[in-house]
Order: C-alpha cells, then structure tokens, then sequence
C-alpha cells in the first residue's frame, strides 16, 4: 500500500489503512484514478451479437421454457461481456430478445422502468397496454412507459420474436424501481390494425383538445415504420435537391419524440432511426452515455473503438460511453438506436467529441 | 365633475383638475370604473360576417383593385363594429379575406406579425414561405409565423379567396411590429403537391435529427385537411366505442401544434378545428380573451352573449372576451377557429368560466 | 381616395369602399403602412415629468379628495401626451403618484392587474397584501400581483407619496381585467419593519420546503433598498477590481426577481434598478417595448430620441417603443425603471439595437 | 437450475442455459426477481458514521499522508457497508471527510461531478472556485459544479476538516466524468471574507443585470450560516404567531437554491437545511432515492427501518432508497442534508410515501 505521493508504508499508515477498513471508510486518494477518470472509463466494452444466434437460442427457450407469472416474461438479456454477471447491455440499458410462440400470452403487469419493443422482423403480436391492443409489425417501435400495464399475446400460430429496451441496469442501480402484477391475460385480445392511442395522437402536429396535459412520457405507444420510412426518404431526397435535411451527407435520421412536449419518447430513454445511402462513412464520434443498436436492413460495418465488424440484418451492437463508433454502408443502410442521453442531457453529463471536426 | 365621494365641485377643485390636464396627468378615481371593470367590458362586440358577402365584395375587388407592391395584398379585414376605423376584428386578432385573381402574384414581404391563413374553399394557390412553395387547398392551415418571407402566386387561371389571420391589433397596440419588403414575385414559382416543410416535418410522431432545436414557431408550414378530417372522425368513434377522446360528447376538436415543444403554432395565435355531430349543444362558456371562429362545413347556430345566429359555411364570427358562446349542430358541423389563447396564457390572465358546470 | 396602385378612383371603385364600411370591412391597402410599418411608429411619445410638480399636485388631491371605497385610490396617472385621453403612459404601462395623507386608510381589492409600489421618498404607510402588512420605505420596491387583496393604511400622522406601476393599459385594451372590492379597512393594522412575506423569502439562494412550488408572480412582497443599493455597490467594486460584474463599463444594474423562477417579478412587468458612475454615457439603445424610469438619486441627463432633458431626483420619463435612449451621469446616477419587457420577451417580440455596437 | 415455473432440468434445458452464457445472453425469468423488485430493494444499508471517529482517522491521515497531486485531496470516503469496496456511500452520493493541515494546499482541478464542502466545525480554509476564493466557516454550504476548477488552500496554522460531497457513484457507474489537472497552488491566495460570487449574487431577489443567462448550476459558490439560520428561525416564529411557514408542526426546512432558476443548486444533488423544535418527531417517510444527513447542531434520534440511533453534532447517516426515516428531537436539532432527488425529479422516477399519511 502507497501514500498519495508514493512512499513506503509505516506501522503507523498500516494501522491507519486497518481502520479506515474497520470503520466503513475508504480514502479517495487510492481510488481517485479509478473513481475520477481523466475521461469515461466505461466497464462495458463494444459487443456485436448475431441476430441469427440470438434467435436460435430465444426459439429454443420456446420450445423449453413456457412464458407465465413470475418470469413474466420468455426475454434474453444481452449481457455486455464488459459487465458479466448483470444481464446489462450498458450500465443503464437493457436489451433483449423477447420470443413469444403461436398463440401464447405475457401476462400484465406493470413497472417503474420504461420500456419499448422495436421489430426486426414477423407480426402477429398485440401488446396491449393499459388495456388498449396495440399490433407489432416489423419495422414498428412500440411504447411501453414507466408504471403502464402492459402484456403481449400472440393472435397467430406462428412464433414472433422482437427486441424489448428497457431502463433496468439504471433503475437497479440507483434502486428506483416498482413492480406490480396485472391480468394473467391481456385485458383486450381484439386485434386492431391500429391502436387507440394512434387513432388519438398519430396525426402530424395535431393535438386533441382532450390531450392537452404535458406528458412525461408520450401518449403515441406505436410509431409506424412506413411514416419512419417516410420521414428518411424524403430526407435523402430533399439532399438530392440540394436542401438541408439530412444530420450530414448521405445520413438521415430521425427521433421518435414524445407529440406533448416534442422531447424524446421517455425520460430515459433516447429512440432514433438512422439511414444511409450506399457508400456512406460516418465520422468517428465520442458521446457520454451508452447506446444500443440494431441493424434493420441493408450492409455494412461499424467500427468501434479500434474494430471494425461486418453487419447483417438484425444484428445488435453496443456503444459504451465515450467509445468512438462509425458507421459505414455498403448497401442503402437501415439502423435503429437506442441510447441513455435523455439522462446525460437532463443532468448535464452530454458531451459530444467528434475528432474529424477539429 | 365629481370627487371620488360624488360631493359638489369647488372652485379649488375644478383648478384641481386643469392642473391634472395642463400636466399630463390623470387621475385615477374618475377613470377606474372603464380602466379596471369588474369583469372584462370588450369595446369589441360579437358580430357574424357572411361569407356570400365578404366574397362577393372581394370578388369586386379583384376586378378593381390591382394587387401589387405597397398595398402588398388584395385582403379586406372584418372590421369589428364595436372598434369602427380600427380594421380589426378583436383587440388582438386581424381577420381578412384575401383574393388573389388567375395567375396574379402578391409579392414576398416579412414582418413581425404571426399569420397564417385557412381555406375554406378552392385551390391553386402556393404561398411560398422563405422560398418554400405551399400549396393552399380546402381545409388546409397555412402559417407564415413572424419574420417569414412570404408572397403568394395562382398557379391556375381561377381566383382563389381565402382567410387571413394575423395578430395585427397586437402588434399595432404594443409597437412591436417591424416590416420589410422582399422580392416582387414568389421565389419558387414551382407547384409542388407537398411543401418541404411537411417533407421534413408531417410524419407523426418523428423529428429530424436535423432539426433538434425547439423552435418558437410551428415548423410545419402546411396542416392538410386530411389529417384534421382524420383526427376528428377518429374522435368521435373512440367515443361510440366508449372511450374518453372527445372534449365533450358529441364534440371533437384538434389543436394545431408546433412539433417541437407541443405547444401553440405561434407565439400569439391558438389554431383550432371542432366537430359537433349533428344535435349537440355545448355549454355557454365565458373565456378571457379573443377568437374568431369560420365554418367549415355544415349547419347550426351561435349564441353570442343572447343572441342566437344561424350559420352556414363560410360565415365568419368573433368572441370577444368573456362574452358567453356556445354552439349548437343540426347537422355534422364543423368549424375552424383561431384565438389570442397564447398570449391570455402566457402572460397568466387566461381564465374560463362554464356557468352549467358550476 | 386612391386605388393599391395610386390610380384615380372610378364610380365602382368609389361604391366598393362604401360597401367595404357598409358591411364592416376594412381594405389592408389603405392602412397597411398604419398598420405594418417598417419599424415600430407609437403614438406614445417620449416625455419627461418632474416630481416637484407631481408632488405638488398630488398635495392638493390630497387636501381636495377624500380618498374611499369607488375611487379607491388617490393615484393620479401620467398620461402620454400622444395618447390623450387614456391616462395611459406607453400602451401597455400604467404610472401614477400615489399620496396617503396622515392616518388615512386607502380601502382593500384586488384585481387581475399587476401592482407595484416604488418610494422615492417617505416613509410611514403599509400595504397590506393578502394581510400581510409591508412597510414603505424610501428604495422599496414592493409587490401587489395580480389577484392579490390589498390596501395601504398610514401609521403616521405625515402625508406619503410614492409611485404605482400597473399593467392597466394593456390589461384594458386586452379585455383581460377582473375586479373585486375587499375589506374598507386593512385587514391587519400591525406595523412590523419586516413582513412575513420577507421573513419566509428574503434569505439568498434559499427557498422555504414549505413553498417548492413555482409561483406565476413572486413571493417576495418587498425588495429593500439595503439589498439594492448594496449589489449595486459591489458590482462598481467588482469592476474596480477588475472582475466583469457590470452591465457595461461604469454601468451596474440588477434585475429584480421571482426566486421560485430566477424570471421576472410578474408576468407583464419588469422592475430593475440601474446605478451609473459620475462621467458615464450609455450608447443609445433601441427596445422593442415601452418602459417607464424614475431618477432615484443623483443628477444627470436622458436623451429621448434627439432630445437630451436634465433630470433630478423623482422626475419620470417614459421611453416608446423602439425609441432611442442613453443616460449621461453628472454625479453617481441612480435610476429605477420599469418595462413591459416580459410582454414583449414571451410573446416573442423582444428585439435590441444599438447602433454603436454595429 | 428451474424453469419459469419450476419444473426440473433437462439435458435440453441445460444446454440451453450454457449456450446463454456463452454468447453472452442471460434470460430475464431467472433474474426479474433481483432487477425488477417490487419495491426499491437497495443493497446500500442505513448506516451511521460518528464524528468523532472520523475526525480523529482523518487527523491521524493529516499527520501520515502528505496531501497533493495524484492524490488530489485528504478525503476520506464514508463506505455504504452495504456495498463494501465502492467507496460510495449510496448508489449515486459520495461523502468524505476532508482534513487540511495548518497552512497546506489542495492542487487545483476541475471534473465533471458535481461537489459542496458543507462545515461543521472550524474555519480558516479558503477554497478557491475559477478562481474566486471562498472563505469556508462554520454552518456554510461552499459549491464546487462540474467542471469549475477549485483547490483548497489553509490559510491558518491551525487544521480544518469538513465534509465533501459528490456525485462520484452516479457518474463511475454511469461513465460520465471527465477530470483535468490545473494549478498546484491556489490561483488566488488572497482570503477575503466574502467571495466575488456572493457580492453579485448573494442579494435576495436581485439578479446582476451582467448575469441574465440561467445557468445549470447555482453561481452562487457560498450559502452563508447566517441566512440559513435566520430562515429557518423565521420560518418557526411565523409558525408561533399562527401562520404557515413549516413544514410540518415544528419542523423548518429550506431547500438550497439556484437563483437563476429556483432549482436545485446542482443538476444530480439537492442540499436542504433542516431545524426541529425540542420535542419533535417526524411522521416515517419512504422516498425514491438516497440521501445523506449530518447533524449540525442538538441532540436527538434517527429512525432508520426499525433501527434508532441517538445522534451528536457531526454524526452522519445515510438513508437508502424507500428505507423509512424519521427524526426524534430532544433539543431544538440541526441537520443538513444532501440527497440525488433531483436525478430522481427529472427523470420522474421520484415517489414519497409517509404511511401515517394514508
């Protein structure tokens, strides 16, 4: 053991280290580097997970582990090899392949930590929150905040399979959450193209006058892929006739946004949607905060910190904080994000360090 | 003249009162009766203006009067008769109809003043907004917040009317309105269905990444028909199906908002769209502040205050503050209405009484 | 009567204009440069007037008016003299010369206006707001929000005179004002330095558990001229030191605030405190907005426009919209002022310019 | 191993369990227990530290380790005994004792977490923020915002300790922080008794015209004991004349604010001051988040769960996330406190609940 400043230990100083020890105390000096970095020093590393594994293994949980009360649930986290051990995909996010067979039903329940589900691929699933059925559909992202009532049942034969994103690791480490069971089944088990909520709320900057309380998080629990779709191409072409419209050349995105407020969809949880043209390479970028992504369609790479990984459709990766991540497209390349900057933002943590742009 | 106690005048006392006026001076006690009434006492009163008149008298004026640089636009305001040479409908609101002959052109200007401009029949109409062409069709809301260049140009051999709204009365009374001229015609000349505001901004729900920053106005240039129709007719099918999506039964209603804070379209002027089936009677409602309502489609009554008018569609009429309105339907009807609710809000002096609620 | 083109008028023409004023229209081509001028053109005019002659008259009211219940109040306004007739001092500020005779009561109500008091000299009256009784003293500023009961007794046997900020204007020609009479006497005669408004709020940076919610107006009754005159204070010492403290060299200021918001005090009226060195000049400043100054202490000149007028403690000047203003310091220079600022910044209106900084 | 429901393994399940592990999965059912619990189950424990130790180990650590740069600083951290080996007194809140020699310096630096200095005993030290000195005395709360460069410097030959407390546990677990090394002495070694922050901002009510800007924290570096304690005398005097100020019977409290916006002084912790008459017994309340108390000044009880503790000046205690607490008086009893509720606020994860209440 080593003072501050470098010498050797004394009876004296060993006594004294025994009984910072023995009275629940530790010295910031002999910590400092690890505690107070010269910039983030995340635990979690860059992790690519196959969607093809990953579905393999969540249909074989289907075939083995019936869904019911108690588990809740048939998800599998995503555990960043960084953070074993914890079923975190980040320090703050979870993510995972959540597998529902023919005809089976998630029980409600509802909780603290806020949650969505994005689709890669299949349809056929209702998740039903606070009692109104919402269809899944590949390419949809659906919400299901803090505290909602919220189960998923499968009105077809055939398996879906999805991803959930939810605020776990943050709500477990910083001991905010509230767990409370619902209906063994889903309250509603009609299946609507459309769901109440976007019949109120999914009309472009209209607002109902029954609405017009601010809401935490937002009242539009599905966001459509052919609006997502949309959104993206007019960008580009709005590019091609020589407007601003894209975040920089080939690159456009959005972010799904809470229609009360125009900020984002949850108080944690960050939701965008990226697309590049063939050919594209996004500059490096530095952010605080982590964030998950998962590949909808198209090819192409990424490279985080030093590694540059091939992608395919379905594909997750993860981007711990301050990690430089890139993305490069081969073909017209479709990504959805996920990430914390709500929370880096709302408490002034948010930081943004782009190399090429110095 | 009288003391505050309503004894005789004395010599000393009408010297008195010389002096206030030789010194630029007021006193209060004679004055506080008209300055601070009991309850709001508009000079503004509820007045209807039928739309066969307003244009056919426009109609004349496109034959007679050329529109063009300093006159700038061939609109004739609603000239509320409680506030004769004024030229405003309200204290706050300016409400015009304005008509611009086949092929005419209104040339490009700025100002401070908020407006925008409703349709309430007809089509071929762009008004370009900072070089962005906007198509004007039935039922469309178009904005042109302050310090927006805009003109307008027929793209089509037809006259086309339709209303203005701007927040002139305000401006005018608080000093606050700055004007400058731009180009003679349109800077886009071209007649795109679909602006590029709605390209970037009209998808529900989404937000370019290229457009992060909260903006003051609306964004969102055009709020098309389709979506307001939509809304609505969701509304009221929530409502037959039992959930709560109406203000009231039997009346649904939208607010335009801007997509980047949920708020108002502009920092001045309240945009709304209203739906009774047919047979509904809202209640009298008193509100602080100004509005002036169009029909859309449709047919029924107003009772302004005592008075009960019967309208059709077009018939424009103004609520002047505190004064009770209420609507009644004998068919479905709909209605198009814009108010100075921002500012009553923004500077806390809103308030709303509903007699039958109390 | 002209055409939009400047055309000779025809038998037509002449009929549309009596059909425009026949049926409650007004052409925008006739009044658009009235209405929309390049930059804001008030009617209110800058103007200076002098304590001693306010003071003299206010006197004689209060030898010839009773003060009581109807009148309510011995305040006599300043009126612009280019908005005769209103008793108005800009379009939406309202600036009197309150005078208490000794033991006289002035009776409680309240109203949806916003009310301050400022002492520019005296002592001996309370204003008693919500029954919390605030001493008057000389560099109080002291508040009466909208909707908040009160009533001023003298506790002495001397006559008190002192100003009264109100935002009558605007809330008069906005339609916004309610009015309620209260007590005819004060509802507590207590006389204590300090009232309990204060001794909840008057601590820096510290904000009762027992008061966490915002408050539209400020909690804080009264802003003592100890606090005033001393931030000013070390802001010259700061800047002798060598530190940016100051608004501008020899030029201190502070802005008094809401402490539950850091905002302004009210919703419509901003109240500020500015301290010049001998010898200093500020550049001339356009504002969108009207304000109205009081000298304090000190002797120097403004200049309105391109007028230049000396000033002594008490005098009030008024500055229009847009108008240029600078002060110019013979001795340490103190001025109080108050603006529609909150207005104009809320609204979005608010625009500065000052030509020597371009 | 079990399934969802309890059943026993298979060779299949087995399997299926090894292959999670080994591509990085972990199923959710195995785990919802521990990371969706159905209330907070914090692993930090309630815990009280004695005074007297700690300033006896932290002056043992002033005579045997040399303060200075790597180390940065003598603090010595209160370790939760619930989450041996972090040094973190709660999931997000780190609280040291800092000991400073007669006449020794702490180096400058700067980082992203947020730090205060809060004083229990002594004076003499001067802590040095962007280079304003700030004299540290008795009772005083001292601000350090992310990113502010400070050092410490003694100006006396006599020691000093105090408490330090950050937000270190949020931003390691979050990856956050970034740290930067700045001057090895103080940049000013003068020590005035007032800072350059309190002499502009330390007016209550009144804003530097020079600091119109709000800032997202407090610039105000020092909340003397003076002002906290005449609040919350104030606050138990209003309370004896009858009038509400407290928090509760007997019970004063103020909350540390950011006069440029009314919150808290810091983006992810709040500091509270709070007072109880002899006698007094709080009702026990759950909150959402953990906080930290130190006695300032008295003699009485914490609850902590079913656990009391009798507590003397300096004594600190931490209180886990939904642990219920409640303070027991004998004399009048001085604490200050410091909590992460301001994470839990804007990330709307904040709940109470004070069982005596429902």
């Amino acid at each position: 053991m080593q003072q501050m400043d470098g010498t050797a230990d004394t009876p004296e100083l060993e006594q004294l280290y025994r009984d910072f020890a023995a009275n629940d105390m530790a010295p910031l000096w002999t910590q400092r580097d690890d505690l107070m970095p010269m910039t983030p020093s995340p635990q979690a590393i860059p992790h690519v997970w196959r969607w093809k594994t990953l579905y393999d293994i969540a249909q074989r949980s289907g075939d083995l582990v019936p869904v019911g009360r108690g588990g809740e649930r048939r998800a599998v986290g995503l555990t960043n090899p960084g953070l074993p051990g914890t079923g975190y995909a980040t320090p703050t996010l979870w993510c995972a392949i959540q597998y529902l067979g023919g005809h089976e039903t998630a029980p409600e329940h509802r909780h603290s930590q806020n949650a969505f589900r994005f689709v890669v691929e299949g349809e056929g699933v209702w998740t039903v929150v606070n009692g109104d059925p919402v269809a899944m559909r590949r390419g949809d992202l659906l919400l299901t905040p803090g505290w909602n009532f919220h189960g998923h049942h499968n009105d077809t034969a055939n398996p879906m399979a999805w991803i959930d994103g939810l605020d776990i690791p943050f709500s477990s480490q910083m001991d905010v959450g509230f767990f409370e069971f619902g209906s063994e089944r889903v309250t509603d088990e009609a299946s609507p193209a459309v769901s109440r909520a976007e019949r109120l709320w999914a009309h472009p900057g209209l607002r109902p006058l029954s609405g017009l309380e601010d809401k935490v998080s937002s009242p539009l629990s599905a966001y459509r892929w052919e609006y997502t779709d949309a959104a993206l191409r007019e960008q580009l072409a709005l590019e091609d006739e020589g407007f601003p419209a894209t975040v920089e050349q080939g690159h456009a995105a959005i972010r799904y946004s809470n229609p009360t407020t125009g900020g984002d969809v949850m108080s944690t949880i960050r939701c965008e949607f990226h697309r590049l043209r063939a050919g594209v390479s996004t500059p490096a970028r530095h952010e605080v905060g982590s964030s998950v992504w998962q590949v909808f369609e198209g090819e192409g790479t990424v490279v985080l910190g030093d590694v540059e990984t091939r992608l395919e459709t379905g594909d997750l990766f993860v981007v711990p904080s301050w990690v430089p991540w890139s993305l490069h497209s081969d073909t017209q390349f479709d990504l959805f994000r996920f990430s914390d900057a709500p929370i880096m933002e709302r408490l002034n943590f948010a930081r943004t360090f782009v190399p090429s742009a110095n």
